[in-house]
């Protein structure tokens, strides 16, 4: 199962039996629209606050999922999520909805990785047969805790980013038809003195980097193994730090096949500085887009490299840098 | 692995080598103060902030889990943590200090059970040899976060409870000496509509007894098996409630052997309203009091069962009711 330092192999190779993406009003005119199954016009998912809209997406993406395998919510044994709200509401309360035993994480922006190799774990050891692993963000709603309420209008920098709008969720099942996981390298925290919170991308790719690195010394592969190796949100700034990087490690990853979930997202001409951000940039990317190329064979092996930046508002406030880790999972058709 | 629905059975019984509990100038006031390693006299642990503070706590207890069992910090392949401030910073600033790979986790109070069922699970699974599991909480830091500053000097109700000041961390392995981690019970949430911040241990309790039914059902044995059945930081009110639930449910737990962390940690002259509560309470008390017990030969089986209410500020403002957990985790000798 362990294998080098990090990485886990799952000798069953865990099915995603389905998934699902669940996005908003800018993510519907962006670039992989046709890859979400539920988009809303309305930013408020017609609720009274961002928070339970939030949470609204995550649900609909649950249960999406759920009902594309033709399962029906009593048949989930664990749900393992996390987002960016404080104290995981949107996570903890779509447990609720759901009812099935729950599991809490957070891993900021990486979560949707956090979870989807904690679910494999469960399946793999036989700890579950049904595992739903979710996650999501929302602009505005992540704006208003991180930053400033997005009426005030307040300018950023380019080197800023755009929190997705957005949720993904896969079910995972030990039988049955579709990718599979077959490995996961958990990330340890890279800090290289970064506290600019408008400067995500910088702080994490040093983080990317590591947990890459490992994967590949760990499983004795090289990047050629793959037909994708995307991050999950560093954006154009920070993926190209992490692509120089790679080349002063002496690791080449061809351009054609090393992308990020943040810059496909969203199209040029949308604003959103350096890309997408958020725990449902790489959930929403991965689990909509990437599994339906998978899914239509045009893609057979991707490694999904999902960077979270584990700072809080507290924590920049008291001059603290930021620790990043970054979680990568294998899957395989 | 899987035992009836929401419990895992642990079949390599993976092994506690090491524990440890550190605490704050309260604390050291209060009943089972013997049983901490470390106890400071200065509530700012000589930090700058109390958030600060917290995560020296957290990262004390995990330093000398690993020193008591003889380790280094390098034999450490994964720490999973989890705390009560926003974004866990307690726990991912300490996991930076540790330098191993990461999982952060949310339960609020459950937290601690929750990392030490993941934990035994990443052991049983051989996806770790070594694996350190921490909570911590501040009393101060908590305040300041979900009530009001303590230098406010707000008045509380009796059914408040107070936060504990205090980390703990345990060393698992797959092989050596020590207590032995048996088996977990996952909880699903609770809500029974209460919203009252002040009553935590009233919303918490029905979670605590459904978990606890749920554990005898999977396992098909009955309370009698345990030395020590003991919630996490139901405290006087909350723990009343879940006596009075199970026997209602025709569950009979001798009040002899059904206690609550929260209880039994401070002293009856400490003004701490109905008890402790914090990640912290269940941690320190599990990791330090009951695992000295069981190593003096005084308790063979124990049934800890860390609650969580899994609100936020937030979504009390928004005037949602409180999401309760259970995580239950059963620790043999």
């Amino acid at each position: 199962m362990l294998r080098g330092h990090q990485t886990w192999v799952f000798d069953s190779k865990p099915i995603i039996l389905s998934s699902a993406a669940v996005g908003g009003p800018f993510e519907a005119k962006g670039n992989l629209a046709e890859d979400f199954d539920i988009l809303h016009e309305d930013l408020w998912l017609g609720q009274d606050s961002f928070e339970k809209a939030e949470k609204k997406l995550l649900e609909e993406a649950c249960e999406k999922a759920i009902e594309k395998a033709g399962k029906k919510k009593e048949d989930i044994q664990f749900f393992i999520s996390g987002d960016l709200m404080n104290q995981i509401i949107s996570s903890s309360f779509t447990a609720r909805t759901l009812g099935a035993p729950y599991l809490g994480i957070f891993g900021a922006c990486s979560s949707s990785m956090e979870g989807l190799a904690l679910g494999s774990l469960l399946i793999d050891s036989k700890a579950a047969k049904y595992v739903v692993a979710g996650a999501c963000s929302h602009n505005a709603a992540a704006e208003k805790q991180f930053r400033y309420p997005t009426e005030y209008g307040s300018q950023k920098p380019p080197t800023a980013q755009w929190t997705v709008t957005g949720a993904g969720a896969v079910l995972l099942s030990r039988k049955g038809e579709g990718p599979r996981v077959t490995a996961a390298t958990i990330g340890r925290i890279v800090d290289m003195g970064i506290s600019d919170p408008f400067n995500m991308g910088e702080a994490m790719a040093p983080a990317a980097v590591d947990t890459i690195e490992t994967h590949f010394r760990d499983l004795n592969i090289d990047p050629s193994y793959y037909d994708v190796i995307a991050t999950g949100d560093l954006g154009a700034v920070g993926h190209r730090i992490a692509a120089d990087l790679l080349i002063k490690h002496r690791m080449k990853i061809p351009s054609k096949i090393f992308t990020d979930c943040g810059i496909m997202i969203y199209k040029k001409e949308q604003p959103v500085m350096a890309g997408g951000s958020g725990c449902g940039c790489s959930a929403t990317v991965t689990y909509g887009h990437f599994l339906n190329r998978m899914r239509k064979g045009e893609l057979k092996r991707i490694l999904i490299v999902a960077t979270g930046a584990l700072m809080s508002p507290m924590s920049y406030q008291q001059k603290e840098s930021i620790p990043c880790i970054a979680h990568a999972v294998s899957i395989e058709m």
